[in-house]
Formats: structure tokens, C-alpha cells, sequence
């Protein structure tokens, strides 16, 4: 398998948990944090509705989950694919945990903190910089996005 | 007790907090979360090391334990209190959590993303912008930081 093929092979598993995600009434988002010989430490979907906690990003759960089964508060030369732009909050987890690239599907211009916003790899306040590469699989992110917030606003709160 | 008076002493409890951070051989940041009436709904120290967990500031410490807490994604009418400027990690963590205020005692232009870098408030991808203020008891965080830098860097690594 190339670098390539793997890439969209880990990108359809982050978009198998996003898809989770809604099932759950979450916003759709999903991750999957590999290292550098491909093994997958964690996946994740965003449960933030589910544990009543706003940091409970798909991004922030497998990074702490990652972390926890190593021991170490760093993740060299892993690669987190992520199926939306990461935030502020977990662009800069990713740079504390020494994340080798980030790999994300959609862009988020209204949320987004690497292309968007605070373009936290781009400040000078970045101490590492992960390589970041959007658009892997962004038309399926991105349309079960719209997917989910379309249908919210057509059901009364519950 | 007027306002400032409850913020000085506030403030001295995440200094409190910091010091032991600093005695458990952590980057002494030390935060206290407290609700809309004054209570207390949680105070912690930078964990980092001791959790092997990157994610472990003191922010992001009290605001998952004031949200499980409360069982609420969301802390309205909030005031954190903290040692040290917020990184993007915990001022975006913040703004999630819906705190109303934040209150730092000593800058950082290194790694700081309220007054530097990302100013995640000030951003357009900002959503809910936390009132925050810096400077209370600046003196005593910076002086505890530089402390434990030095002291770090005099000693041979463990």
C-alpha cells in the first residue's frame, strides 16, 4: 500500500467514527491517531454531547487516550487523521503532544484554527510545528456535516 | 468583600495551587473555577507530568472536573482563575466551557494566546469571547516560573 493508499484507508476509518458520531447525536467528527509504523493507537468520535464535556473533541480523546497507552505525554512521529480542521484547542494539543502531521478531511472556516482563524501553526508562539494537509475525503466530511446540522434545524430541540 | 478583594484572594488560591505544582516537579500553573455566586467548583495544578497527559494544564483540569461537576457541557457566569496566560489549548477550552471571565496573573509571550500569538479571543473563529484580564498577582507567578526554570536547569536531568 502506498503512503497515499494508507492515508485513505485511515481517512475512511476516522469517517466510519463520524458516522458513529451522528448516530450518537454528536456532530459528526471522527479521528484516528496511527504512529509512524502504522499501527493505530486510538480512535475516536467526538463526545461532547454524550460526556457533558467541551473538550471532548475527537482529536482531544485520542490524543489522551494515545498518550495513556504509552506512558508519555509525547507521540513522535504520529499522524492524526481527523475529519474537520482541527480547532485552537486541538491544534495545540496536537503541537504539546510533538504529533509528526495532521491529515484532516474538510476545512472548517468557521471553527478551524490551521488554515482559519488563529492559524495556530503559523504563530510564533508554536513551539512544533505539525505538518498539516487538508482535503483528504472533505466532500463526505463535509456533506455529513451539512447532513447533521440540517436535520437538527428541522426537529425541535429535545 | 468587594469584587477585587474576592479576586486577590482567588488568585492567591491558584498560587497556592501552583506551588504545589512546583513541589511535584510540575510547571507551576495552578487554576481555580468558580460559579457565578462565588463558590469554588474546582482548583487544580498543571498535571502534565505527573498524568503523562499534554493535555493537563491546570485550565483544562478544572473546567472537565467544574463540567462533570455540574453535568453540563457548558459553565456560564464563570471566572477562572489562573497563575499563568492561557494557551490556545485552554483560552479555546474556555470559550467552550461559555466561562464569562478569565482572569491570569502573569503573561506569556512565549507560549500565551490571549495577549500573544493565536489572541484566540480576538479571532473571527471566536464564538464567545471571555472577558479577560491579566496582571493580578503577576509578580508571585512570574517569580515562582523563573524559580522553577532555574532551578530545572541547574540540576542534571532524571
Amino acid at each position: 500500500m502506498t503512503g497515499s493508499d494508507f492515508d485513505s484507508e485511515m481517512m475512511r476509518r476516522a469517517l466510519a467514527a463520524a458516522r458513529a458520531a451522528a448516530v450518537a447525536d454528536e456532530v459528526p467528527v471522527g479521528a484516528v491517531l496511527v504512529d509512524a509504523a502504522g499501527l493505530v493507537l486510538a480512535e475516536a468520535h467526538n463526545r461532547v454531547e454524550t460526556d457533558r464535556d467541551p473538550t471532548a473533541h475527537a482529536e482531544m480523546l485520542v490524543i489522551r487516550a494515545a498518550t495513556a497507552r504509552a506512558g508519555a505525554k509525547r507521540l513522535p512521529g504520529c499522524t492524526l487523521y481527523v475529519t474537520l480542521e482541527p480547532c485552537a484547542m486541538c491544534a495545540a494539543a496536537a503541537s504539546f503532544a510533538r504529533l509528526a502531521r495532521i491529515v484532516f478531511a474538510a476545512a472548517d472556516p468557521k471553527g478551524g484554527a490551521v488554515l482559519h482563524g488563529p492559524r495556530f501553526f503559523a504563530q510564533p508562539t508554536c513551539h512544533w510545528r505539525c505538518v498539516a494537509e487538508g482535503g483528504l475525503e472533505a466532500e463526505a466530511a463535509g456533506a455529513m456535516l451539512r447532513d447533521f446540522f440540517r436535520a437538527k434545524r428541522s426537529r425541535p430541540a429535545s
